[in-house]
């Protein structure tokens, strides 16, 4: 019995059994800015090298055929329950998984989460070269470190225990005012966080939304009303440093249980990107009928603020509604005043719209 | 108690709940070709003017929310089951139906299904301007009739009764060489003909794919892996008058289970506009790494004929696929050899494609 | 061409065709009572003979694909939009649909809805031998007819044009006295009447929920989270006259958005037909592991009001769900106590219950 | 920053976390047989201790979510790809499981898969008490070491390379005299090897069907139409030690894509618990209408053999089908001729079945 041939023989095998597994890739619909592209990323993640329970390759697998453009493997550095079993390196996540995804055109950052009781909480230093210098017990040394190999930092999932534990103390201005951290997130898995958001906006830090996800992911595709929450990253191309640079410019949303938190200089022209008000192919004497186009991944729902229209608009993830708008000037244009509820532009306010239905 | 207002309150909560009913529509992805537009159509199917289940209007709900540009409700002229309880006005599923129509902006075109035993078999005649005129005994007369209100009229589901039943007449070469019909269907809702499928390309009549529906259609939306049989037509404009000019021209493709059936002529641009390739992400050694996209809403399926590239590939609708190409030269461009299995030019015939992978 | 070949050939056909589509039956899963079989039924709908959008033998399909066992096709007797086109014999919805039932053994009761300007509102008679001597002018002497032939009648809808225009008037005093209605929709469609439930509860009408349903049902089949609304009847076989004995009794619940909405004294020993609790199958020195089953159609949520257990619990539809209690006494019986939240036994009260866990 | 308390509030979090993944249980429904429980068993997977994606706990909470009475982790001993970063000790994957799988009632089998190059091929040994002495050089001295621990032995996939590969050799039959293997996977995964299923009937060996699953099995619950490669085991209790008694029985049937392979001596009866034919409903001179339901969770297929009924009945899965039989004695007792060719009793034939309608 020859063990190399053996392996030889295995790994042809894996091979060919994994390209079938991952060839698919279902891409989430969210259309480019004028300036910017719409990477969907995800910068929050575990695998079995801290508590998560897959190998890092499917974490990758996931990425591909959910559509995702980045993702970082962030496994905790100071917590690590299957020690026992698995190395210690905290490079090993991101060594096993970059090949694949190559393969699959996911781009992988390396990245550890810094695990401390909370306060002061957990953090996720992303972009880094090597994560084991950061596994030092003086948390704010750890800081330092990252930002010496140019890492962006942001503090996650901030109200997790609690708004007492998630408070902002002495330690978190230490940090801010030395730029050691520039971002939180806003929304965790199942949670949003209406204080984070408030102090992004105040503190000009960035929005971000990640997955935290432990267990395998068994969703096949992602979809309007199942999906993983996501960090929209406006950024100038699709590469590494290009979603670095926007992240440091604070060019993000956050998708979130089919709500998109952000700025509203970035949710505006993503809303009309995202809704198109064609020509109305019907004019009565009394009224318009006109289509509506919603080309992105995300249900939209508008609420009249004034004026002509329907009290409320459902638009339908990638669909194209029917409207009938009563009007006695049924050929000259209109302008639809709305607010569109599942944009949040802060926290408990949306962002308003116009729809501009052409005239004749 | 007034009946008068009764009924005008009637009338009023009728309108908003159906316009609620009514108000999505889910397009159906086949791209435009380069000097054409891709409208969906069906152009057979009944209500209970005929032996239909559903109201006209319902067959205009139907397409809308299945995302239909045009339809034509195509009810027996000679054959009333319901006449003890309906009217036998044949105009009048078109009458009732129009005004829905142009508010859902579905196309509707006026038709009648002349229903004789077969052979010589059921044809329909559509874009006429007054059916009732073809409720005559004399069988070559009602298409005399047809003709002269410039009506397109084809012979629908051939071989239904089988091949012997099916079979050409002299009645067949009288109307045809009368050109008094111009088209057959190719399929009709589950079946496939293929003699009819031979005869359209060696007569060069137009090959229609319908539904025929009698029942309410269950879909919601329009699944690739569970549609409507219908008629891609190739037309100038999304008019009827562009429909007709396009039936008359041969102009069209059935889709049918997952297949397009059509000639050569249309698949192969269509086919070149649903599938792109990629610039490749990767190139190793002994291989490059691409995506393919399908814009469509077909699962194609491609069998390698020669040369390099898997021996099988899939793209399901509406997703980008990896696929990984070994090659010595992987700097080089690149011409896969394949043949589209989904694309029926002929009777038991796929249409040949060339995938092109650009070098570096 | 002999017309009378052509018709009999296509009987033949329609009738093959039709048993394809309607020969499934997807059963929905609510368990009989200790005394009683429990039916599903609607007892409210409409055809192309009123306002609705179907031939009356849709109903019957629809009805068995869905698993009901009961149904009352009750167009408006009043109000006949369709009049220029349909029979305005009130019977024909039945007619036509009756040995299509008996073929696919859905139980069809013939009725009729009393269709008034509201107040005092719209009413439905079933169990009717007749419908046609019900169109007269006066409006108690329709409910004296009705009464005549032994139906149940049941106020439709009580609050729909709010709940001024749906106050009890004397009319209904008279009729009520009259004991010429027993019933009242609790639940319509969507819509859920918490005055109407107070009055079933205080004046001892029977408590009905219906679909109403004008355009087709396009569910293929009853699920838990997307179901019609419906009437569990609690009789005691399953017939016709059976159903009626048990409206007359007050033998119901409905069926409304995964909820049911009934008198306790059925909720109470029907939740205890659906939930099982099993013998634990894990005892920890802390805590007893065990599983309860759901085996209706039903996503059941119970809240603790008191005691061990879990503050929530999640019992959905048709499975198994794991419970685990913290017990400092594992081999000890446990008794739970939760708030079964979608049993509804008074407008905003919940069943009470008790989950018996065994001891060892 | 302590660390201890770090990891106890890790761990609380954690197991919380985790109990609400893992507390839904959705039934597979395959009936007892009169003698014998029916458990669904998969006795083929792998996780990260060998090349399998996944901690070992993720393969009991699938198992749990889809309704498995009983799995065994069986990683490759002498094939371990991620050696540089997992724990070689071949007892850990059931170590590290055996506490949840107490938890969540899914019984956990200790085994190992011996791994050499094929032929001889792969081989399952499960119900060992300890996998580490099968690491050892000497091929049958291997399968010796397992019998000595009682081990049940069974050879995988026998036909995946190739008939030639998987021919019967001299070893084979060594082991096999020996009684050193009892059984042979009919089908593993997505392929069915007939030459297996050959050999089982003809040498008495237990036929065995299993995923072999290696990436996260992403269903979040067993369907008819998307089921995993199960064993069904005909055991006395849901035991483990029952279990091990059935497999040396050879008391098994394989569910494989739709499909149950096994022994006639026990789909036969498994048949006649699935499928009940009810009393007819409806008799007419010239025909009788009766209900069908099939309990379990195949879409059964019959086809006519001879004799009355039609041509092809099929029984959806926990559905209820509607028959009409033609017939000119609708009051006497029928037997309808089918063959049920989803049970598959040897390669290329299936199971006959008798479908008795009573009489009146």
């Amino acid at each position: 019995m020859k063990r190399l041939n053996l392996i030889l023989v295995f790994v042809i095998f894996l091979l060919s059994a994994s390209a079938v597994h991952a060839d698919q890739r279902y891409e989430i619909a969210f259309p480019d800015l004028p300036s910017y592209k719409t990477l969907k990323c995800d910068f929050h993640m575990h695998t079995v090298f801290s508590d998560g329970q897959v190998w890092p390759t499917v974490r990758v697998d996931e990425a591909a055929r959910q559509g995702l453009d980045a993702i970082a493997i962030s496994d905790h550095i100071e917590y690590q329950p299957h020690k026992d079993d698995v190395s210690t390196n905290h490079n090993r996540p991101y060594e096993l998984a970059v090949h694949r995804a190559r393969m699959l055109d996911v781009l992988l950052i390396k990245a550890g989460e810094i695990t401390r009781d909370t306060p002061p909480g957990h953090f996720n230093a992303i972009f880094l070269s090597d994560v084991n210098p950061l596994d030092t017990e003086d948390f704010v040394e750890v800081f330092k470190r990252a930002a010496k190999q140019g890492a962006f930092v942001f503090w996650n999932h901030q109200g997790w225990k609690g708004e007492e534990k998630g408070s902002w103390r002495d330690v978190h201005t230490t940090l801010y005012d030395g730029k050691l951290f520039q971002g939180m997130e806003v929304c965790n898995e199942n949670r949003y966080f209406p204080t984070a958001h408030k102090w992004c906006l105040e503190k000009n830090l960035t929005m971000m939304g990640d997955s935290d996800i432990h267990t395998p992911d068994l969703r096949t595709k992602s979809l309007p009303e199942d999906h993983r929450t996501l960090t929209l990253v406006f950024a100038k191309k699709r590469t590494i440093p290009a979603i670095k640079e926007a992240l440091q410019a604070g060019r993000t949303a956050a998708w979130f249980k089919q709500q998109l938190i952000g700025r509203k200089e970035f949710l505006a022209p993503l809303f009309d990107k995202c809704v198109t008000v064609e020509c109305p192919h019907l004019r009565t004497k009394d009224a318009v009928f006109t289509k509506i186009r919603n080309d992105c991944d995300l249900d939209i729902v508008l609420k009249r603020t004034a004026g002509p229209g329907p009290v409320q608009i459902d638009l339908p993830a990638r669909s194209v509604s029917l409207l009938k708008v009563d009007t006695k000037t049924p050929d000259e244009p209109l302008e639809l005043k709305y607010s569109a509820i599942n944009f949040i532009i802060a926290p408990g306010k949306c962002l308003d719209v116009m729809l501009k239905v052409p005239g004749k």
